[in-house]
């Protein structure tokens, strides 16, 4: 469905709501996909989202429609839901959307969830939040065909006929006696073998595979990298425990995306987009937080200065005009440098071990692109403060400003990569208020020199 | 395979590369996955890559390796190539990727290879090549297995045991008699139909689909959304004309998020950091202007002002030390608000629609944030100063400076899209200069009216 399409969908609805008219509406909502239910919702207003939600025609479509909301949305609404009608819904969901949907759940609310919960689903559901979030065991699907390797292809046509309720198949996983992972085949594979082959004989034993404390990264990155539709999770002794489909990949894929860039722009990971103002204002408040210390230590170095500057306080208000372009060039060449750092290590591209060779190259790309700024500003500088002095000063210390600042946007994300600390800690408004700080210094450092 | 398993592969190519090993090497070769020989052609120097990639055991494994490759690597890397031998390989490749490697050769380049291959190929890829980058028709593959409807379950069944040569099969589209899509079906329907049933009676009619000039983004978030394999392409008339699999959306979420995080960095979309050092600077230097323009307009802004402080040019020197806070603080909300849109935009959370409502929420969010970072700062400002009004004066222009730039980040992303220009106007160095100027000018505004 496209933009328009969603419009006049939210218009129907709307009128349907507006005159009660229920049994038409679950008419609509039957011929809906959950996923459009799902973004309908984040376009209907609080009590209409709600009302759609309650007049679902199933349980199943409902588990969907909640299995597909935006997790920026989904927190939210959840905790309107009334809680014996959310078990219900979690009972008949997919066991890794549910447990990502209880995951969500304040600590308080999940419990009384679980104790609706028959002991069978509460084990299941218990089990998948047991994993760290953001690990292969979180994401992974329990639900899922598996196939002993003594098996013919044609009995194994059969079980597939049979497992029709599964998670959608398209590979099929092979284990031995002890339920060890020992090879893989695609349901063509299958379909076209003859019918009396075991499927030893048919199967792939070379399997692209996972640990259940596998980064969802990682997975990512090796579904991408080996194109496949899913990826099967082992535990420690390579007992295959669940799978992890590519629709799910996707998901994460787009999380992480959203996350690099929301935190690299110093926000909090997760969009908060969906939540109050005051929420919002209140996720982003301490990440500016960098921002202002920087600020601050800036303004009393440039204090400083001015101090050195008491005799000639004129040209120190000369000097004062160039702190914008000196600072914010600097501060949009680290940024430049953290986002291209930040994407090369999230895509697999650049990876902890050659510090030294990228910190060089950016250090180079940051001197060429300061020298060329440097003459302009230098240029414009004499032209406008009619002073050499002043025009040189504020050349040298752009170049000096931005070759750094490529290095410190190089610098930071990768040493926080190598130590496993979120590059978070390097993002823009850190790096912004750095060169704030540093790039001062430099600039009346230099001026001190030359001018005073 | 993980990054240990890279740097030992490494290792050994290197070692028999070094003594001229190469049966040896094309034994290694050949058990090792394309993509991964694709990964580690990025690893070695480029002497060695062209000897690994020369000594591939066959040309289908060279043609597999070559549509891995990273595309900012792979531009330089086709420049080596002797160019038979790419011809050669290009014949053998999937047809999508085939077309997608011509794209990125110098006109010059591709005319002299489409020379050199058959009629029938020349004819395929100068079809896709018609299509423009970006849309569905450039990355859909033509080769695929198309079922007429009144096939029986059991003869389709047969076809797709034929067609093992075709892409990943999962989905099977079926058409009436002048190859207009009428639906689709799993292989699972496939096989857990009865024998003699007509396709027409298993298949699902409501088939989510593409045309060929539809966005790849858009493409993406179908895919994404609905949960799909694949998705077909059709033409004007509904005739089927490729499909669209989900490791190429893969390869499209990636690519765009990217694309999107660097752009908003202020430097061009494509991966850039495989590229020389040279050419490197040279794809940032022009996004840099932005800034660059934005900084000379703030200088000239606080020179003016400058002039109006004349008689008390020693307040405007400890006005002057506020710039890096007040600008910096601006810059960061702006870039936060920038990020979480041009996000909301590439997920379609957020629309062209709602420009209003997204503006104000930014507005009051930002007033929030500025609100407390002005009473800090006023704070601060009489802490350092020991004077009430600049304190005051640097606290109100922090606030109008944020809230100012909150709304800045959030209009101008979407003021692009609604009119469907690129957002990376819009870019964080852009804003971020902007708000230089705006927020000096409020800044020594405020400063006029109440101190001086």
């Amino acid at each position: 469905m496209n933009e328009r399409g969603y419009q006049l969908l939210q218009e129907t609805i709307e009128r349907l709501l507006r005159r009660n008219a229920y049994v038409h509406l679950n008419k609509v909502l039957k011929k809906t996909h959950p996923a459009d239910i799902a973004h309908l919702l984040t376009l209907l207003n609080e009590r209409s989202a709600r009302s759609v939600f309650e007049n679902l025609p199933e349980k199943e479509i409902a588990a969907n429609v909640l299995s597909e909301l935006e997790p920026g949305f989904r927190s939210g609404f959840l905790q309107e839901l009334e809680i014996n009608r959310l078990a219900e819904i979690l009972a008949v969901m997919a066991d890794d959307d549910a447990a990502d949907l209880l995951a969500d759940l304040p600590e308080e609310r999940r419990q009384e969830i679980l104790n609706l919960l028959s002991a069978e689903h509460t084990e299941e559901f218990s089990e998948l939040l047991a994993y760290p979030e953001g690990t292969a065991g979180r994401i992974m699907t329990t639900d899922f065909l598996v196939l002993p390797k003594s098996l013919s292809a044609q009995s194994a046509i059969l079980e597939v006929r049979k497992a029709a309720e599964k998670e959608m198949v398209f590979y099929l996983y092979v284990t031995d006696e002890e339920g060890r992972l020992s090879g893989v085949l695609s349901l063509r594979q299958l379909v076209t073998a003859p019918d009396y082959t075991p499927l030893e004989k048919i199967m792939t034993r070379d399997v692209v595979k996972v640990n259940v404390t596998t980064d969802q990264e990682e997975v990512a990155r090796l579904v991408s990298r080996y194109n496949l539709l899913a990826i099967p999770v082992v535990d420690h002794s390579n007992l295959l425990v669940g799978i992890i489909t590519v629709d799910d990949v996707i998901d994460v894929l787009r999380e992480e995306a959203t996350e690099d860039m929301l935190k690299m722009a110093g926000t909090s990971g997760e969009e908060i987009s969906y939540s109050s103002v005051w929420r919002n204002a209140r996720a982003r408040l301490p990440w500016l937080f960098a921002s202002w210390i920087g600020g601050l230590i800036a303004m009393n170095i440039i204090g400083a200065f001015s101090g050195g500057f008491s005799g000639r306080i004129a040209v120190f208000a000369i000097l004062a005009t160039f702190i914008p372009v000196v600072n914010g060039m600097g501060g949009n060449v680290g940024t430049q440098s953290l986002s291209i750092m930040v994407r090369g290590l999230a895509t697999g591209r650049v990876d902890g071990k050659s510090i030294g060779r990228e910190v060089f190259r950016e250090l180079r790309v940051g001197l060429l692109l300061g020298a060329t700024y440097g003459v302009l500003l230098a240029l414009a500088g004499m032209a406008f403060t009619r002073d050499v002095h002043v025009g040189l000063v504020a050349g040298i210390a752009i170049c000096a400003n931005m070759a750094l600042a490529a290095m410190m946007g190089t610098f930071l994300p990768l040493i926080a990569a190598k130590f496993k600390v979120d590059p978070a800690v390097a993002s823009g408004p850190f790096i912004a208020s750095s060169i704030d700080a540093l790039g001062s210094t430099i600039f009346f450092l230099t001026a001190y020199f030359l001018i005073n």
